[in-house]
């Protein structure tokens, strides 16, 4: 039984459609940005006023090119494929480009992209959908180090950071590699497993399978999804705790977020120690060693001056390096990941 | 947009074809045993060797008898239906029996059940599906009460210590409720949902709707997953534990489990006392309150002397109930539970 995961081949055309703002195109953006040597171009609808800076192109030219992948680097309205889209995005997999896009909608339940795909034998990616044959998790210890980003809930830049950090380990050559757990972060990694679409028994299976034995001096950076303190997908973040049998974790927060969103209730963040106390306690199961390498907080809402005092307090507090990863880098988690990491 | 749960509608035909032994009938012996009041009969191939008791059934004695519901209490080798079980099954869905099973092949793929239920207007329900629709878990907390069993691991008898626990307290004339989270506890309660067979991102979703708003006196008595210490399966536990909002669990344990089964690698046991802070580090996330009610030890491998024994001093040491929910029986779990739940 073959073990797969999500898998895209670069290089990628973005596909823009006509979204109206960049805040709907910031997959597309998230993979110009983190991923520009495999981005060779973009394609959009003639009104598409959103534009990433990428060279335009046809499908012919996207043929010249040697563009193997599509990327729907978008996320329209309600998660559904707009049917004014659907012809432009026909004629690109009856080109042969493999089509990859993490809507609501499938791409293979849309009957005029999947004719045009079996005619060219071109693939529809779905990156929401797991792959099958899936196992139980086995708990076997791994060879190779891994480090897994934790959040006090979500969205507070656990992805960012992950990718911050591996692109800090690349630029020291040290081995590294991001492995992705959502989709935008599949898009940008050009495969990975989405970790909260798989069955609730096969969640640290899955983990597992995404970060495999490696080289001894070789690092996972694993994107996080979730909070243990997120009272909807705590257990998602427990099971890929628990698969990805971390040797460190880094906490990601968010400076304005002192509360879990959008949920009913009293669930505030606690300080920032606790946080990082039951997370290793969670961790140790898997992996007895695993210790917190620093803390990732966005404060793009403060000032520079506040930044910096609130970073050095929460420093002084923990005794690890606090960082925005904008603003003032991963340097700093780096440092203390290679002098501590066993 | 409605949200459902798995419901089946007694009174029940017991459905054990050709099976070996008893072992292989565990569901079946598990409804008969704990809701006998629903079982009305058994219904067998010719040779099979297995009898629960129950009075055997033509198709056309359980018409009479007025069964609404075939329960298909058996687990086959490999999980698929043995072709030969399937005209007498085919026969009780043409006559209008709906029919539930939670086998590895779906019944709702096997077409001469298709065919008659189409007919007949009966049901095909696969215990281990979960029903569409289930939400994100939005965290808001509800009235009434709540007791979750949790495991040192797999397999320690939290199902039994449910039911078990549920039997005590309905024989108090105390309002309760069992909530079923496995397919053989969906088989007993007739009703549940699968917890470990949901998506991830809806597993506290799905253990908010099992247990929904109750009377303020009302207990909900929830059968647990898997375990926090297990490396396949804690995140569906901490999912179960959040979105169940516990006001108390209840540590079941086998005496003789002293690494969890299952795994390679090195998971031992740790003592109980560790494990019930760990779980309510967790649970208090949901609800602050969530206390311990006992421990439920399963026993049966020591002599009377040595249970004695083995109880006093667990008991002494952690300062709770400590019982065998079949030898000593759950009472001093209930009387702790319903002193110290405020």
């Amino acid at each position: 039984m073959q073990i797969t995961r999500i898998n895209l081949e670069p290089p990628y055309l973005i596909y823009l459609g006509d979204v109206p703002d960049l805040h709907h195109a910031k997959t597309g953006a998230g993979v110009a940005y983190w991923r520009p040597e495999n981005c060779v171009g973009q394609i959009r609808l003639p009104d598409c006023p959103v534009d990433l800076g990428l060279p335009e192109m046809s499908v012919q030219d996207a043929k010249d090119a040697g563009v193997k992948t599509v990327i729907v680097g978008v996320a329209p309205k309600g998660g559904q494929i707009p049917a004014n889209w659907i012809p432009q995005l026909a004629e690109l997999a009856g080109a042969g480009f493999d089509i990859a896009a993490g809507l609501h909608t499938k791409l293979s339940d849309t009957e005029d992209l999947v004719t045009s795909a079996n005619k060219s034998g071109a693939k529809l990616i779905d990156v929401r959908m797991p792959p099958p044959n899936l196992p139980v998790a086995n708990g076997r210890p791994r060879t190779g180090k891994r480090i897994l980003m934790v959040g006090t809930d979500c969205a507070v830049g656990k992805k960012y950071s992950a990718l911050a950090l591996h692109r800090e380990l690349d630029r020291r050559g040290i081995k590294a590699t991001f492995r992705a757990t959502g989709q935008t972060g599949i898009m940008i990694a050009g495969e990975g497993l989405p970790i909260d679409s798989v069955v609730a028994d096969f969640i640290s299976g899955a983990a597992e399978v995404l970060s495999p034995d490696n080289d001894n001096d070789h690092w996972d950076v694993i994107e996080g999804q979730g909070s243990l303190l997120n009272p909807s997908y705590a257990g998602v973040s427990l099971g890929l705790l628990h698969g990805s049998q971390p040797d460190a974790v880094v906490l990601c927060h968010d400076v304005q977020r002192v509360e879990t969103e959008g949920v009913s209730g009293d669930y505030p963040i606690p300080e920032l120690d606790e946080v990082i106390d039951d997370t290793l306690r969670m961790a140790h199961r898997t992996n007895a060693k695993c210790f917190c390498a620093g803390v990732s907080v966005n404060t793009s809402s403060l000032s520079d001056f506040e930044r910096d005092n609130y970073l050095s307090k929460l420093q002084s507090e923990l005794g690890l390096p606090c960082v925005d990863p904008l603003a003032t880098g991963m340097s700093p988690i780096a440092n203390f990941l290679l002098k501590y990491a066993s």
